[in-house]
Order: structure tokens, then C-alpha cells, then sequence
């Protein structure tokens, strides 16, 4: 039996120390001091570790996959980057410190998130240099590209934008939500399981399990918005509210969103009863994602 | 002999019928447009006609190599819509029409910078999806995040930004230029050249002749800012020296530029002679990006 904090606890120190490596080290400074600052702020680096989870479910070394772990945390670093910039949401404070636009400037910011978004297809790239990974890596690369672009992360974040101070449907959220945190998720455990050699079917249950576990994820990070402290969450909470933003709790209320949640969450798990794999990884994340109070 | 304006206005066609098909057809319309409004603004479409010119010096066919000239031309577009921004440049005009921002709005112009740049890196996935391609779609890719990134483009982007108001030796101007323009333009020939199975003697080559030829384009770029008319340009001229920025002609004066430039074409053409392969093509290129009023 895995005690899945103490996994999380090893996997999230396997990932930091990647992280660092994979910065460049040459190039103006104040760009590369800004890349770093964001990507080290934090964060619970979900998933580059739903990527190695996925791997070692169809028994992948972690080593043959960090790389695609990084790519991915790398893509979530860039939009969080960018979508607290003055233009977007105009955050202050992310995972508890000064945004990096707050502490590098605008411009500094854009580039940076540039840098970490090509940094990440770098990385790709580099994974497929190596013997027998190029296929792997043109596939990986591909469902990244759909997934972070604008009928995934992109396109969702367009609609977030869109929707401020608008009502949306629970079917309006639920696409919204799909794209702009939903994609990146689910990608994260797709690219890990094609490093793997998963086979279609295998794909196919993993597909359905992180579609599920990623709206329930999006739906208690909405509901935490609302009811934690500051402190706890290390951002401002309330933000939704106050600039309208269409969230799940609002449309649903909170005890039939949590409720929602719960739904999603023993659907994750229904998915991967048919995989025929040792499922208690996978199953101890969806858990620490739905049952979490930060 | 080839009639190389005929050819370039032939190639021109050919890349922006790739763009268009390239461009997602779904997702919110409003990014879909900033997008496609950027991509279609014009422009010389010169690093994607130096893929499709280097890989055919090397004989390989155009729909051999139209995916990655199109990548090529994404990172370009995206460059120029960030570069843009009020928080970077803050230009109200490119390629003679207002600005992606101007248009479509910061917030929105940012996402389609980003959306382009991810296109990019998902088209060469998809290229390398196609029987052959798996291993040459990760050099590729691995060129082509380098020349984008803190080390190139990026890089030179924040060095531009950090040398405002202040004097650059010619050896920092150079380095920026290498970095800002050079390195996408030596990746536009050199990723050609890899589609088309190039030995390590032909990409030596290449590289020297693309490494003159960018810095004599950019030089060029500078003089013209000086010297031409907004009209004939299609953006503000003057601009560079409004904003105090470092220039070639300011470090060496307006003549010394020119035959700088003049001889650095000269290099780069001497480096085609050991190439054993007819170079009519690169050598009409070369002689459109140094010889050229606007």
C-alpha cells in the first residue's frame, strides 16, 4: 500500500530538481531570473506528477518520462505567468508571492512566459532525440499542442475572458472548464501513459478518468475560492466573485457542486477498474485532488 | 535561370494557402480572428520561403517541408504581436495596418501570440507524425526552440528592451542582432535543410551562409528605418532612433553600415561555392534581403 503523500512529498522533489536542470543558463539574466522565479514559487506541480503517475501505472520508469513530466509543468507555469499580467487578470499575488509581471515588469513577464512555453516543446523535442523516443515524442508533442492551444488552455481562458459579468449555463462552465484547466490535466496523464507504450485502450480508460478527475478538480478549486482564507489558498480568494466570474458553485451552489465532485471523482476511479493495472497511484491522486481543503 | 522575384511571388502563394489551412477552425472566434488577422497582415514571408529555398538546394520538394516553413512563420508572427504590445515596443502600426492589440484588444493579443507560437510547435509534431519524419521532426523542433528561445530570439528580445537609452559596442549590437533576428533566419534555412536529410558538411555551410545573410538583413532593417518613408515601409520609420535604440548605422555611421553589409553578402555567397549543389536560389535570396529599399 502506497502512502500517497509521502509519493507526491518524493515525486514533487524528482520533479523541482528537473525543473532546475532544464533552465537555461545562458541568455540576458533578467529573463532567465524571472523564468526561474515562477517556476520555483511552488505549486503543487500536479502535472508533471499525474505525467509520472501515468507513466509508472503501465510501468515506466520515472526517468524515461521526466522530461515529458517537465514539458507539462512547464506549459502550466507560462499561462499562470500570463494570465495574471495587467492585460488578463491583473493578479498580484500567486501561490503566496508577488506575481512575476509585479516583480519583473510587463515586458519581462511576457517573455518569460514565451520562454517557458517554448522551453517546454524544447524539451519535447530533446526527449525525442533520444533512441527509439522520436515517434513518442511527435505524438506527445501533438496532444500538448492541442491541449495548451485554442480549442484547449487558449480557447478556455478566451471564454473566461468573455464571460466576466456574464451568466453561463452549467454547460457553458462546463466546457469552459474542460479547456482551460480540463485539457492541460488530462494531457498530463495522456502524454505520460504514450511515454509508457500505452496501448488505444489503455488511452482510452486514462482519457476518461482524468476528463472526470479534472472537472472535479476545477469544481473544489472554484468552491475553495469561495470558502478559504487567503492564507491557506496563498492567493486572494473571492477573486471569481468579485470580478464575476462564472464558477460552479455560483450556477450549482456549493452543496450540489461538491456533491457534483463526488459524482466525477467515483467515475475516475469506475474508469480505471477496466485497466487491468495496479490502479492505487492514480486512485490516491483523484482523491488528494477532490478531498483537499488548499 | 530562375526570375527570383517570380519565384518568391510563387513561394509567397504557396505559404500563405499552407498558413490559412494551418489556422484552427475551432475555438473562440475571437483569438481564432486575432490570430489570423496577424498571420494575414502581409509580410515578406521570407523565413518560410528560406525553408522551402534551402531544402530545395537540397532537392526536396515543397509539400516535403510546407509544415515546417509554415512553423517558421508562426514563431515570426507571434514575435511581432507580442514585440508589439504596450508593455514591449507599444506600436500602433505593422506591416502598413494597426496592431494585433490595437485591434483585437492586450488581453486577446497576448493569448494569440501564444496560440501562435503553440501552433507552431504542434504543426511540427503533426509533421513528424508522417512516416520518416519522427527523428527529423526532433531536430527540428530541438533547432527551432533554441533560435526561439532565451538563448535567440527571446534573448534578443530582452537585451532590445534592456539597451534602450543606452550605447552598445558593435559587438553587443551584433550579439542582439544574432540573437533577435539572426537566430529564426538561420533556423528558417537550417530546419529546411534537416527536412531535407542534410549532411553535417551541407548544415555547416548553410549555417555560415544564414548567420551572414541575417546580420546583413538586419543591418539593412536599421539603414531603412533611417532612411525610408513610413509609406513605403508600412510601419512608423525613425522608430529605433525615437526610442533611442542601438542600431548598426548609429555605431558605424550610415556607409561603413552598408558595406558591412555589402560584405557579409559577399561571405555568404562564398560559402555556397563548396555546397556542390546549385545555389541560384539562396544566392537570389541573399541578394533580395541585402539589396531591397524597403
Amino acid at each position: 500500500m502506497i502512502e500517497i503523500d509521502q509519493y507526491l512529498a518524493q515525486k514533487k522533489e524528482i520533479v523541482n530538481r528537473a525543473l532546475k536542470e532544464c533552465l537555461p543558463d545562458t541568455g540576458p539574466k533578467a529573463v532567465r531570473e524571472a523564468m526561474s522565479y515562477s517556476l520555483e514559487a511552488g505549486g503543487k506541480r500536479l502535472r508533471p506528477i499525474l505525467t509520472l503517475a501515468g507513466a509508472e501505472t503501465l510501468s515506466c520508469d520515472d526517468h524515461d518520462v521526466i522530461d515529458v513530466a517537465c514539458a507539462l509543468e512547464l506549459v502550466h507555469t507560462y499561462s499562470l505567468i500570463h494570465d495574471d499580467l495587467p492585460a488578463m487578470d491583473d493578479s498580484d499575488l500567486r501561490r503566496g508571492k508577488p506575481t512575476c509581471h509585479k516583480v519583473y515588469g510587463d515586458a519581462v513577464a511576457v517573455l518569460a512566459g514565451d520562454a517557458l512555453l517554448t522551453l517546454a516543446f524544447e524539451l519535447l523535442s530533446r526527449y525525442g532525440l533520444k533512441p527509439g523516443r522520436a515517434e513518442k515524442a511527435a505524438r506527445i508533442g501533438s496532444e500538448l499542442g492541442k491541449a495548451a492551444g485554442v480549442t484547449g488552455m487558449i480557447g478556455g481562458q478566451v471564454l473566461d475572458l468573455e464571460a466576466e459579468g456574464r451568466d453561463l449555463t452549467l454547460l457553458e462552465i462546463e466546457t469552459l472548464s474542460a479547456m482551460k484547466t480540463g485539457a492541460l490535466l488530462k494531457a498530463s496523464v495522456i502524454c505520460g501513459a504514450i511515454a509508457a507504450d500505452a496501448g488505444s485502450k489503455e488511452l482510452e480508460l486514462l482519457d476518461r478518468y482524468a476528463s472526470k478527475i479534472g472537472t472535479a478538480f476545477q469544481i473544489i478549486d472554484d468552491l475553495l475560492d469561495v470558502e478559504s482564507s487567503a492564507e491557506a489558498l496563498g492567493k486572494p480568494t473571492g477573486a471569481d466573485q468579485d470580478r464575476f466570474k462564472p464558477t460552479f458553485p455560483a450556477v450549482l451552489g456549493p452543496d450540489e457542486a461538491r456533491s457534483r465532485a463526488e459524482s466525477l471523482y467515483n467515475e475516475a476511479i469506475m474508469a480505471l477498474t477496466d485497466l487491468n493495472r495496479p490502479v492505487e497511484l492514480l486512485t490516491g491522486l483523484a482523491k488528494k485532488m477532490v478531498f483537499r481543503s488548499k
